[in-house]
C-alpha cells in the first residue's frame, strides 16, 4: 500500500510547499509508506547485473551471482550512482569503494542519517540479501522527494563493498575499515579466494581488493573512515535469513542484537600415501581426520546452543588413489554470546587435537592441526534510540493488518548473520529491521521475499529515518 | 653385485661369441645380475624431468611430479626412446602413446617377452613407483647387450601411458585399451582432472587424452591393441607400496594376485543456505553428510578386511558463510576378493542413503546421493608359468645373502594396488615382482627404495625374462 492512499493529509507530489519532518503529526509519520510496485521494479531492474541460477518459470525466478568488484558489480554501482544523482543526491566514493549518496537536509554541518547495506552477493546467492537494504534506501529517497519532505539532517544511502566476504574472504570488511576496526592496508592487500565458482579472474593471478577496485574504477579518494564520512545513525533493512518470522507468521523483526561469531582457517596435516596398499592403521589420512572433526563440531556446538559450519574444504594432492596428506577448511562458529563462541572454540581445539593425534598414531606420525583466526565478531547490542524508532515504525506499518492483535506481527529478534551494521554500531547508533523470507532460506538462488514484505520493510525504514530525524531535532 | 663378479663363466663384453639363453646352464642363469650403480644412475637421471618436492639434503632427495602427457612426460619419453634406439631396439608408439622398444630375438615371427611399467607419476609422487619398472627393463637390455646374450624370442620394454590415473582419471587406461578392455574412443575422449595440483593446463580448457597426446607429439599410428603389438608375456617390477616386505625384513615379493577394486564418483546434493542463520535441524548440509559417510565408510570396509578411501573432494559453492549444497567426491573400494568389494559397495550404498536422508529431513528436503562407477577391476590371479620364473629367479638372486635360510627372504604376496599387469594378464601370461620400500610409503615424495633393493629386483626380472625365454623354446 502506498503512503498516498492514507488520506490523513493530501500530500502534493508537485512539491509546491515543502513539508518538514519536525512538523508532521505522529499520525502522519505512521501513515508514511513506501511504494511497493516501484520498489519491486527497481529491485529486479538492479538484478539484471549478475543474473544467477534459474529456479522457476517467472522472469525474476533466478538467483544472483554478483561477486564484489566484478564487472557485474561495476555495472550495478554505476546504475546506483546515476539513480542517486538523478534524485539530487551528492555521491562520494571512498578508498574501499563504499558509495555514499546523501540527500541534503535543512541544516548544514550535521551528519546524515544513513540507510545502508550491500549490492554484492554470494556466488550462488539470491535477489534480497543486501540488495533489498540498498534498494529500500533508494525507495526512501524517492518517497521523500515525491512528498517534498524535508529532513533536518540529511538522509544518506550507502552501498558497502564486499559485505559477503565471498570473493575477498573477510566479510563486512569495508564497513570494518570505515569503523577503523580493520586497517586499510590489510583490506587493500586482501586476496580473492581463487576457488569461488565462476570467478571471472580465477584463471589469472588472484586480485587484491585494491587491484580489483582499480580495475573497475571504484578506488575513491575519500579516506575510508567514520571521521571523513560521519553518520548520525545507520539503519539496515534485511531479510531474516532464518525461519523464525516466516514460521510464526510474523511480518517484522526488530533486531536488537547480532550473535557473536569467529571465522577460522584450519589445516590438517597428515601424510600422502597409496589408497590401495596402505592399511587404515598405517594411514595419517588428513581427510578422514577432517570428516571426524566436522561431525564432532556439530555435536559440540549444538550442545551449547551454537552453530559450527564448514563452507570451504580443499584436499591435496587431490588424486583418486592417494590418501590426502593435507586438508584446508574454513570453520565458522556462532553463538548468542561472545563467551559461548569462545567455549565452543576451546572445546573444538582440544577435540580436534585428539582426533588428529589418533589418525596416524599407528605409524608414529599422527596428523596435526593448525588454526588461523580470520575474523572475530563479538556479540553486538544495537542502540536503544534506533531500536525505539524501528519498533514504533514497525507497529505503525502493520497497524492496518486484518488481525486482532497487530502488535503480535512484530517481534524482537537477534541476528544470526553478521551485517555492516555490526561495524557501524561501533561508531554510531545503529539498528536493523528483518522481514520474513521463504523457508528462512538465504545464500541460495531461491532466496525469496514477497513484494508485500519488502514494501513493509521499506515503509518501516522510511518511518524509522523520519522518526530518528525528529528525535534528533525536536 | 654385478653379474660379472660371478666367476662361473668368463663372459666377454666384446661379444666375439654370441651366447644363447637356451645354452646357459641353470647355474649361469642364477648368476645373472643387474648392474646396481648403472641402474641407480639411469633412474635418477630420468628423474630430472618432473622434479618434485624436496624432502632431504641429498641431490636425489626429492619427489616427482610428472603427470601423464605433461611437458615433463614428453621429455622423459624422448629420453627413453633415444636410450632404447641407442641400445639397438626397435621402437613403436601406438595410438595411446604407449612406447614399445624391442630388442630382437633370434627367431622371427614370435612375440617378444615384455618388461613394462610406467614413467608418469602422482602429483606428489616419488622416484620409484612405475619408474623403477621401466628402468629395470632398460637395465635388462643393457646387461644382455653387454653380455652378448641372445634370446630366442625378442625382449621388449614398454612404457604404458597414464598408469596413475592422476591426470586422466582412469588408471591403467592405456594397457586397458591395449587389452581391448577399454574402448579407444572412450580413452581418447577422457578429460583431465582440472584440480590436480600444479597441472600445467589447469588454467585453460581441460585437455582430453587425445589432445594431450597430440600436444606432446605422442599420438602414434600403431593401433593400440594386443593384436597389433603382441606379447609372449609381461613382467613388471614394482616397489611394494606397502609395509609387508620391509616389516618382515624380506627382499623380494613374488606377486601372485592383485586385489579387486572399484572407483566411484559420488555427488551429495543438499541445499545452499546461510551458516549464521540456519539451525542444524534446518540444514541439508552436503558436506556434513559427506563427513558422516567418510567416517562410516572406513568402519564398513574395515569390518570386511577391505579398504575405502576418498582422495578427491569438492564442496560448492565454496564460501565461508554458506552451507555447501553440493559435494562431489571420489571413492576407492578395494579388497582381496571381487565379491568382498561388491559387499562393501552394497552396504555403503544403503548406509549413504540413510545418512543423506537424515540430513535435511527436518525441512522435508533431505540430501540425496548419486553414484557413478568410473572403474571396476576384479581380483586378478597371475599366470603360473610367469610366477614360477619369478620365484626361481628370486631364490637365485637372494641365495648369496648372509642368512641361514635365504628362501625366507622371498615371499608370495598379493598386490594392493592396480598395475598395468592387471590388463596384460587378461591377454598374456603375466606376473610381478615387488621389492621393499621405506615405511611402505608410496604416492608421496619420500617414497624410497635402496639402490641395493632396486638392483635385486632388476636382477630378478632379468633372470625371469631369460627363464621364460628358455621355457618357451627348450
Amino acid at each position: 500500500m502506498a503512503w498516498s492512499l492514507h488520506p490523513i493529509r493530501t500530500f502534493s507530489t508537485s512539491k509546491i510547499q515543502a513539508m518538514l519532518t519536525t512538523e508532521l503529526s505522529e499520525a502522519e509519520v505512521s501513515a508514511l509508506r513506501a511504494n511497493k510496485e516501484r520498489l519491486a521494479e527497481d529491485l529486479h531492474h538492479s538484478c539484471q547485473w549478475g543474473y544467477g541460477i534459474r529456479w522457476g518459470e517467472g522472469p525474476t525466478d533466478t538467483g544472483m551471482q554478483r561477486l564484489a568488484l566484478s564487472e557485474e558489480d561495476r555495472s550495478v554501482r554505476n546504475w546506483f550512482i546515476k539513480t542517486m544523482q538523478d534524485l539530487k543526491c551528492n555521491v562520494t566514493v571512498d578508498e574501499m569503494g563504499n558509495i555514499f549518496a546523501v540527500r541534503p537536509g535543512r541544516r548544514a554541518g550535521v551528519p546524515p542519517t544513513f540507510i545502508g547495506s550491500h549490492l554484492d552477493t554470494q556466488p550462488t546467492g539470491g535477489r534480497y540479501d543486501g540488495i533489498l537494504g540498498v534498494l529500500s534506501g533508494i525507495e526512501t529517497i524517492k518517497t521523500m522527494n515525491d512528498m517534498g519532505l524535508e529532513t533536518e539532517g540529511g538522509v544518506g544511502v550507502v552501498n558497502w563493498t564486499n559485505e559477503e566476504g565471498a570473493r575477498f574472504p573477510i566479510s563486512m570488511i569495508s564497513s570494518g575499515v570505515w569503523a577503523e576496526c580493520i586497517p586499510l592496508e590489510q583490506a587493500h592487500a586482501l586476496q580473492e579466494v581463487p576457488t569461488v565458482a565462476s570467478l571471472p579472474t580465477a584463471a589469472s593471478a588472484p586480485e587484491t581488493m585494491k587491484s580489483a577496485l582499480q580495475k573497475i574504477d571504484y578506488l575513491g579518494d575519500v579516506p575510508c573512515s567514520y571521521k571523513s564520512t560521519p553518520m548520525a545513525a545507520h539503519f539496515e533493512l534485511h531479510i531474516e535469513q532464518g525461519p523464525h518470522l516466516v514460521s510464526a507468521g510474523q511480518r517484522v523483526g526488530v533486531v536488537t542484537a547480532v550473535q557473536a561469531y569467529k571465522w577460522f582457517r584450519l589445516n590438517v596435516i597428515g601424510r600422502d600415501t597409496h589408497t590401495g596398499t596402505t592399511a587404515f592403521e598405517h594411514r595419517a589420512d588428513a581427510l578422514y581426520a577432517f570428516s571426524r572433526m566436522m561431525v564432532r563440531a556439530r555435536e559440540v556446538a549444538a550442545a551449547k546452543g551454537c552453530l559450527a559450519s564448514v563452507g570451504i574444504v580443499e584436499a591435496k594432492p587431490g588424486s583418486v588413489n592417494t590418501v590426502p596428506g593435507l586438508v584446508s577448511f574454513s570453520l565458522d562458529i556462532r553463538g548468542p554470546e561472545t563467551e559461548l563462541v569462545v567455549e565452543v572454540e576451546k572445546e573444538l581445539r582440544s577435540e580436534f587435537d585428539a582426533i588428529a593425534a589418533a589418525e596416524g598414531a599407528g605409524i608414529g606420525k599422527p596428523c596435526r592441526v593448525e588454526w588461523t583466526l580470520d575474523f572475530d565478531s563479538p556479540a553486538v547490542k544495537f542502540h536503544e534510540d534506533c531500536i525505539d524508532c524501528v519498533q514504533q515504525s514497525a507497529h505503525a506499518v502493520v497497524a492496518d493488518a486484518p488481525v486482532a492483535d497487530t502488535k503480535s506481527l512484530v517481534r524482537s529478534i537477534m541476528s544470526g548473520a553478521g551485517h555492516d551494521s555490526v561495524f557501524t554500531s561501533k561508531r554510531v547508533p545503529t539498528s536493523m529491521i528483518f522481514i520474513p523470507c521463504k523457508d528462512g532460506l538465504s545464500h541460495h538462488p531461491e532466496e525469496f521475499s514477497t513484494a508485500e514484505d519488502c514494501a513493509t520493510g521499506a515503509s518501516v525504514i522510511l518511518q524509522a529515518v523520519v522518526r530518528y530525524d525528529r528525535k534528533r531535532f525536536t
